[in-house]
Parts: structure tokens; sequence; C-alpha cells
């Protein structure tokens, strides 16, 4: 591709060279390049479209890096990544070895900060601002969050904070009136009021009519008009939610129009106070079936830009095994409400919103509150179900143990993206839930292989009253398995391949019993006959059950997609100890796993088919026991 | 004690009965009752004597259990208490056996929710609300929350979301001005310009005074001036911050007169909207002691009604150790840093604050962004410390992996309480923390045990620059020990006792040591020597130093002040065999500790020096490894 301005941008210093009629053209080259790059690497795309015009104006007023611009949530750094050279690296964008689709300040001194998981840049701004001040240094802090991340409780947390201190943290509210699916809230409400001219604007220019229209008189009758006048400018322009809270507002501006998203920023950036830019940007812009289905453009595989047309495997995946096996049980019981923040695509319950409306909430990237109000329909004698991406359970861990354990709630968390997961990197692996959940009591733990066992898990853990959590990887289900149909017996597994004449035993749960399987294959294939177990259940675990099967075994390897620290295999090996039985236990070292294809982190961590038929080979007189965590 | 209308009240139908100036006798009834008891057995005093009038108000008017009044934080539910049911069993709050301090579903069907943690009750009683309506069940939900609850982000999500539903869910905000510690942040000045005669009531009497004084005129002038008046009339009375959010708005009303409390709670009643009832209450109200100085008399040990005077152990407690550590630290070196979520004075922190109010940041009921404001002051180049208790902590694990341990900024976690806590019960148990911290690469975990090993690890972690969490129980620190003022090396610990001729170690961590420590008293006396090993770190865990060490002896014994599964003695029994060696784990099983002291709590894990003593006897001729998580 010939791009005449974009050929000329090395870095920020370039983009404040350039005319706003070239910054108008340089806009439209990175939106080609974007989406050139995008449909054929997958990643973040509606998002990216959307704020292309208001990172130009950003690194066109503000200096990079002395001044700090924080994207919140990172997704939409691509413009960003583009304009601070990393122009030349885009093509390699979440492909291993490449740039991450999200800030990453060791990729460069222009990435503030990490932001993977939304609502964090207030806070970790208005730090920034203050550590820089105690330290006297100099530059602007400029906290970008879109209007869906300014409904999650630390953002909520951190203006009440700043708009305390009056400290001159710049805050662009990035408007679209989307977070990943379309907002819900009062908040959301409030900002199209504050934008719309049928309302606000609308008020304001009745207002104004109004004062002009009162006539000047003479003597007292003038004095209390003009003052009457004043207080209600005064209500009308700067009473509002953020002047309420101690910003100063400025806007709507339209997020599209360089030359005046430049005339505010500097302005703003001379303020001594916290300020509030609100501005209105469109997500998908330029690309019309992005603009026209965001939800659908947010986040992508690969896809062709002429049709768009979007890329798909054609197996059921476990998103798609569990939203059909939800459907299913909600039809016949009308107890079941599905809940999620902001997930409501990524988790497969847009059908369930469909056939169940007034069952459905949607409460936007507030998972705290997600898990919360489940605890509360739970109370009112409904059987509520949790569906969130492991990562951000994270962000709830405390209302799991707090508001569902304690009063044994029958809440069932449908986990997603647990385990490994691709692309997205650090900041977004789901291989922390299980230390977490496992260690609440009274929480029971599954994990489905097949999409039938995600139907019957999940039937199951409505059935069961108390706390249930069911997690599963970004994957595939295996193929249907007769093992994986038997009832569920608590604490116990199930063989998925047993030969009889094994001397090696390998034992996984889940989605990941893909790779075990295969490395009992490839085993079996040498001369060594490998058996598979899958445990189904991570928690409760029967342990005087699971040393008798490993009894039979000269070797047991406990393979685990998750963090070996903490892990399910930690529990197993602490527990169960078998006279003769070599005991092995693998997950994800202490490190945090960074963008690359499922596939290859798990190899990076031996947890892939090859790595495991390595590893049992290798296992011929090694050591009793074998804990990978070394702490 | 004799109460002419306490001893009248069986239940809250009771309190219907009686007229308003007998309310007010009983209102100061129940004070005197407070007051009494909880001198005795401690508690909190200030929080519950500000609520009477308003729980006397709230029962008369509604119906509960029909009608769901939750308490938020749970800490002010006394008086309810009194009220339904447990007016006699009171003097046995907080006790073993005992009514529980914080509202409890099983001990009363007028308890809705266990609220032991700030700010659930508007995601809980908007699920309650949701679900009986989609039940059909009838019932109004109330919940009453403090100003300083109200800042949490969960809080402010709910807000968000039914402000969104407009469900009839009532919300009285107990303005009292204070949490835990006086408020910060800018809703709480928003507060208190919406109640305060100096500036918001006085704007509305200024307005009101203009609009009066207006002359009427005859034609367009009269009509533009009336649309004007009914205009400022709008902005002034219907526009704030919770009518922005789509709530009516109620208020502020004096929280100690129950006619007016009575008279807006009838009105309220009969909305089928969302509603705020704003209430001013005097935390304290009526003991002056408390009403001088309610941060001291939030929670209390036993104490004298007549001269105020708190009783006090004269050991140091963890928490002092904490204090004076880091005070001398900070003199030393300005870039350190100190952040607490509403817990000044429980994490005594208030000398930081004296010495150093530019470093100390108390960012009220707000973990996750006290988290994540430290991840900001530490990129800027500071050395935050963020003292938390334990179970609070919970609500910012999201942030300590994603805002702090990703970038592995030198952040250090004080964490109070962590352990087995007294007399709060379930929900304030500082059990889960191991098992979060411990699955976070790059995490590393120390427990001091005694007051000069808490300032040597304070020193360690602020120099080491990744993230470092300090962890002590609520609990005095052990007499000074020359082990403990050893170089620390990561992964070891030391000998506190090392006869050279036992069978038996003990090992353990922090201020647990002293139940080893007894225990090993009681065995040698019987003719058991036993050594005491003390680990100083959780993680990183040196294995192969471990197994040396333990391979020295016949018994292990792993004891853990803390929950089993997922415990750092999981960890240890996974990764070290010994041959030979007898391998023990013992922790809190999989049940939540109710509440009672903490050498109760002790006592019931086997994990006092009795029961340790005991275990070690049995130990003799018995399995070779056991693990006490049975999963």
């Amino acid at each position: 591709m010939n791009f005449t301005y974009l050929s000329q941008v090395e870095g920020p210093e370039d983009v404040k060279r350039l005319s706003f009629s070239q910054l108008s053209e340089l806009a439209e080259e990175i939106r080609e390049y974007i989406l050139a790059t995008v449909s054929r690497t997958g990643g973040h795309l509606a998002s990216n479209l959307g704020v292309i015009e208001l990172t130009l104006a950003l690194h066109y007023v503000f200096e990079s890096p002395k001044d700090r611009i924080i994207w919140d949530v990172g997704h939409q750094c691509y413009p960003h990544k583009i304009l601070t050279g990393r122009r030349d690296a885009f093509p390699t964008l979440r492909q291993r070895g490449g740039i991450s689709g999200f800030p990453k300040p060791s990729e460069s001194e222009h990435d503030v900060v990490e932001t993977g998981h939304a609502s964090t840049s207030l806070s970790i701004g208005l730090g920034l601002r203050m550590g820089m001040e105690l330290l006297r240094r100099e530059g602007k802090v400029v906290a970008v969050i879109g209007d869906g991340a300014l409904t999650g409780g630390m953002a909520l947390e951190a203006l009440n904070h700043a708009g305390h201190l009056k400290k001159d943290l710049i805050i662009v509210l990035n408007d679209n009136d989307m977070s990943i699916s379309p907002n819900v809230g009062a908040l959301s409400y409030y900002f199209s009021r504050l934008s719309s001219t049928s309302s606000y604007q609308h008020f304001r220019e009745w207002v104004d009519g109004i004062i002009a229209g009162i006539p000047h008189y003479g003597g007292r009758l003038m004095d209390m008009v003009e003052r009457l006048k004043a207080g209600v400018k005064s209500l009308v322009y700067e009473q509002n939610l953020f002047s309420v809270l101690g910003f100063e507002y400025v806007g709507p501006i339209d997020g599209h129009r360089i030359d005046r998203l430049v005339q505010v920023f500097q302005d703003v950036r001379e303020m001594q106070r916290p300020v509030v830019v609100h501005v209105k940007t469109r997500k998908g812009k330029g690309y019309p079936y992005a603009e026209e289905d965001p939800t659908t453009y947010h986040g992508v595989p690969s896809f062709c830009v002429d049709s768009g047309e979007v890329a798909s495997s054609g197996k059921v995946t476990f998103t798609q095994a569990f939203s059909q096996a939800l459907l299913c049980e909600a039809s016949k019981d009308e107890r079941i409400t599905a809940i999620t923040a902001a997930m409501e695509t990524g988790t497969g319950l847009a059908p369930f919103r469909q056939a169940f409306p007034d069952r459905f909430y949607d409460v936007g990237i507030a998972e705290q509150h997600a898990v919360a109000l489940a605890a509360g329909l739970a109370r009112a004698g409904l059987r509520p179900v949790v569906a969130l991406y492991s990562t951000f359970l994270q962000r709830a861990i405390d209302q799991v143990i707090h508001d569902v354990a304690i009063p044994k709630l029958p809440v069932v968390l449908a986990i997603d993206r647990a385990g490994l997961v691709p692309g997205d990197g650090e900041t977004h692996q789901g291989i922390f839930d299980v230390p977490m959940l496992k260690a609440v009591p009274g929480m029971t733990i599954l994990m489905p292989a097949t999409a039938d066992e995600m139907h019957l898990m999940l039937r199951w853990a409505l059935e069961r009253g108390g706390p249930v959590a069911l997690r599963y990887p970004k994957d595939v289900c295996l193929p249907p398995l007769s093992a994986c149909e038997e009832e569920l017996i608590p604490g116990r597994g199930v063989f998925l391949r047993e030969t009889g004449e094994a001397h090696v035993l390998l034992v996984g749960a889940g989605g990941h019993l893909r790779e075990l399987l295969s490395a009992a294959e490839l085993l079996s294939g040498e001369g060594i006959p490998a058996d598979v177990y899958h445990l189904r259940f991570l928690k409760p675990l029967d342990f005087v059950h699971l040393g008798k099967i490993f009894s039979r075994y000269r070797g047991v390897y406990l393979l685990e997609d998750g963090v070996a620290s903490g892990g399910v295999g930690e529990t197993i090996l602490a527990a169960v100890d078998v006279e003769g039985v070599r005991l092995v236990h693998k997950g994800v070292p202490d490190e945090f796993p960074t963008h690359a294809t499922r596939q290859e982190l798990l190899a990076d961590y031996g947890l892939d088919a090859a790595h495991i038929a390595e590893l049992v080979r290798e296992g011929v007189g090694g050591s009793r026991r074998l804990h990978s965590h070394s702490a």
C-alpha cells in the first residue's frame, strides 16, 4: 500500500507538522491500514476505527511520552501504536513475537500502562499525576476512557477521589454509546442526554432564548432578573454529573473533527484543575459493516474486507455449547436468569436475550455488581447464571466469596475463556480462577470436555442448589465421547481412554483433554500405552477414589491448563500419595503468558500433545514426585 | 436494667403500636442498652448509636420480613437485632455461640443478607427486587447504605443499573459523613453540600427569595418569568446526582426525628420508582465520647462507659509494629507513600498521616482504586504501601494481578488481619489471601513474627522493587527473637527452636508461631522434643532447602492459620517429598469460620498449641502423608 502521509510518520512529532486537512487525510490512510491489517490478523476493529481522529488530535497537542496518554480500555490503541513507531510492525499484531493488541510499556515508551481490563485508567492516571507532582516531574496525564469503561466501579471510585483532590488530571470521555455490547445503565442514558440535541442541548437553547427574551427593566426587577439569569446559566452549564464531582466539563465535541478536538485540547492543556472532555465518536467509523454492527466487529477473527464475512471454524465452541445448553434449560425452567457484564456476544448469551428478554441482564462493565445481583436474584428464589470471562471474574472474587458462597446460594458461574487465552496476552489469561475458587468453601468446580457434557454439567449445576463454577477454554469442544455422558458423581472423573495394559495415566480436565488424548495416541504408537482420565470435578475431589485409580499405574501425570501454583494438581499431589507411583504435575509456571495462539502457549509450557508425550518418555527412571511449580 | 418500652418489644409489630413520643423513649432505652452491652462485649458502637431512630422508623413503616430491609454495612444492625427478637440474646453479641455482630439470615428471618463487606446492598437489593417481581412476590426492598459504603465501586455500579431499570428499590442514604474514618471524596463533599444550610440550602432559599420577589407583570414577560421560575425550581430541586441517575431524591432529613422519618417512609413506600431518601445521622449519637471521636468508638474492645477508656492489652500488636516501622522508613525515604481504604485507624496509619499528610491517601471504601492508585504512584517512581485488611483485599485482587504484578511494580501490600479473625465471623476472615496471592506470578509473600522482623521485612520489601505482600494477624507480636533478626534469604526460613535431638519439626509462619512454640514446650515436657521452623516466606519457597531440613526429622507438621485448600502447606506437600519423613499439613478446612475469639477459632481447627501437641502425639504410627483438605 502507498500512503502519502502515513509513510512520513515515524513518531508523534511528525503528526505535529501536518495541517488539519493533511491530518484528515492521514486519518483515512490509518483507517485503511487498520482495516487491511485486522481483516488478516484478527483483533479489535470497531473501537480503533472510531478513535483515529481523537488519537491524532491528542498526539498533535500533547507531547508523549513526557505527557502520559493512557488508553482505557487498551484495545483502542492501534492508531496510537501506528503513530508511535510501530507502523511497520503493525502487521505482526497479536502474533507470537509481534506487537501486542494492548498498550505495553515494554514495547514503547509511549505506552504508559497495560490496560487489558477496563476502568483502570483514572486510578492509575491519578496516581501518576500525584506521583509526578511529589517528584516534581513535568507533564500532563491524559486518561482516555470509554463510556462503557466509565461504568466500572473502580472508575467511579477514582472519579470520586480525583474530583476531591483537584489534581489536573485530564479525562477524555470517549463516548461511542457502546462498550463491547450496547451500553446499559443510567450513566449511559445520561451521557446521551448530555449529547443529544433533543433534550439537553435543546434545554440550553430554550433557556438562552428565555433569558435573551427578558426585557431590561430598571431597578430592583432588573437586578433580580440578572441574578436569576446568572444562576440559571451556572446551573445549566456547569451543574452536571462531572461538575458535581468536582470536574470541569467540556463537551460534547464531535470526535471526528480534528480541528475542534485540537482547539479544545489546547485549552484544556493549560488548565490546572481536573477536567472531563466529552468526545462523541462512532465505533467502526468509516467501515460500513462495522458502523452498522459494531458488536460483531468489536473483536474479530480474520474477515473479508469487501463482503464483511467473518471467518469461522465450523466446529462447536464451548461458548456455543454453553449457549445452546442454557437456552434448552431455560425453556424448561423459568427461574433461570442470565447475567453478563458487557460480554453478551462473547459468552454466547445473545440467543438467550432474544428468547427471554425479561430474564436477561447485561449490567455493563460491572463484574462486581453482576455477581452480587445474581446473589440477590438467587435469594429471591431464581436460578441465576453469571457468564463472564475468567480474567474478568477476578474483579468479582470477593462477591463470589462474600455474597454467594457464605450464604451458599444457587448461583452458577459460567466461566468462559478459562485457561490459556489466545491473542490478548498477559492481561487476559484465564489461569487464575482455579486457585481463587478452589479456596472458597463449598464451591463446586466443573470442567466439561464435550458439548453434551456441557449440557449435563449445566443441568446438574442448576439442580444442585449451592454455588457451582463451570469453566471452559476459548476453544472448540471435543467430539462426542460416551464417557462424558455418564452420570456425574461429585469428586470423581471418568476414563476417556482405558487400555487395560497401560502403566502411564494422563490426568486432566475439560477442553485440554484433546492434547492428552493426542499424547496417548502418540505414545501408544511408540509402544508406551497410556490411559487418559478426565477429572470432571476440580472441586470436590475424591482422594480415596483417585488414590485407588492411581495405584494401578507406575506413572501418573497431572496436566493443567492453568497456573501450577495453587492449581488442582497441587491439591492432588498434596493429598494423594501412592507407594510406588510416580506423580508428576505440570501447569503454567510463575510467569504471565504473553500473546500467541493457544496452541503456541500450550507448547511453551509443555502442555501440548508433543510435549506431554516427551515428558512421559523422559519419565522412565525419573524422581518419584515432581511438581512443576518452583514457587 | 429496667426498660419500660424495650421490655415490651418482642418483634417489629410491637414497634408499630407505640406513639412517636414513646418511640423516642424507646430509642433512649435502646441507646442505653447498646452502650451497656458493647462496653462489655466490645463491638461496633458509634454506627449503631447513630441509627436507632432510623431503625425504629423503618420498622414502624415497613413490614419486615415481607419487606426486606438490608443494612449496608451490616455493623449498624444492633438496634435492628434488638427489635427483631434478639433483645435478650444481645448480651451474647460476637461471642462464641452468641449472636453475630452482623446480619445473619440463619439467625433471623429479619436478616436478609450477610453484609460484612460494604457496598453490596444495592446490587443484592436490586436482584431481590427483580426476583420478587419475576416470581410475583409482594414486598418492598429497602437498602440502608452509609455515605461511606456508597463510594464503593460496586454500589456505584448498582446505582447506575438500578436507575436505568426503574425498579422500586428504596435506598436510604445514611449520611453521617463518616465511614470508618472520616470520608474523603467528591461525593462526600457533594452530600455535605446537599445537606448544609450554608451552601445548597442557602442557594435554595436564595432562589426562592428571588422568585418570590419578581413582581407579576402581565403578558409576555410574565409568561417567560413563570417558565423561568419553573425551570429554576426543577433544576434546583430535582437535578442532583441521584436524579441524574434516574432516582427520585428526598431529603436531607434529620435522622433522629422519628416523626419526620416515618412520614417520609410512608410516602416513599407508595412510590413505584427508585428513590433515594437522604437521612442525616450523627455517629455515636447520645454518647458524648463517641460523638466527639467516632473513629475510636467505631469498633471497640470493652471500655468503661463513664470514663470512655478503651481496654488495651499493653502488648505491641502487629498493627502497631507496622505503624512504627513504616513511620521510621518513611522518615528516611520520601518516596514512601501510604494508602488505605477507610481503614486508617485499623491499619495503624494515623501516625503516618500526621507525620506525612502529603504522602498519605485514604481513598474511602474503594479497595480497587486504592491498589490501582498505588500502581500509578509506583509508575511515577514512588514506593507506595497499601494497607488493607486481608478480607477487603479480596476486592482488589484483580488490580493486584493486572495493575501491579503484570508490570512488576514496587507496591507493598500491608495485609492486616490475615488469618483467623476474632469476633466478626464469616465475612471477615483473612484466610483467603494466600491462595490468591500465591497464584500471582512474581509475587513475594512475607509473614513477620516479631516487631523487629516486621521492620526488617518492611524495609526489605521497600527495597526489593517488585510487588511484595506482608501479612500479619490481628494479634500481638511474638516477643523479640534473635532468629527473626537474621538477614532475609528469599525462599528460606529460620529455626525459632532447634534442640539438636528432636524427631519432630513444627513448621509455620508469623504470629501463629506462638502456638507452635507453646506446643513444642508442651511436647518437650512429655519427652517428645520438637523443633520449630518459621518459613518467613510463603512465596517464593526454596524446596531443595526445605527438603534438606525436613530430611532430618521423622515427622514434619505444616500448620497454617489460613485455608488449607490452596494454602502454602499444599504447595510444600506437593513439591517436597522426603523418603521416610511423615509430612502433615493442617489448615482451616472447607468451611467459613464463624464468630468467636481468635483462640477459640484456632482451637476449633486444631491449630492451637494443645491440639498441635495432640496431633504430634497421635502421629506415631500414622500414615505417611496427611493433608487436612478433604476438598
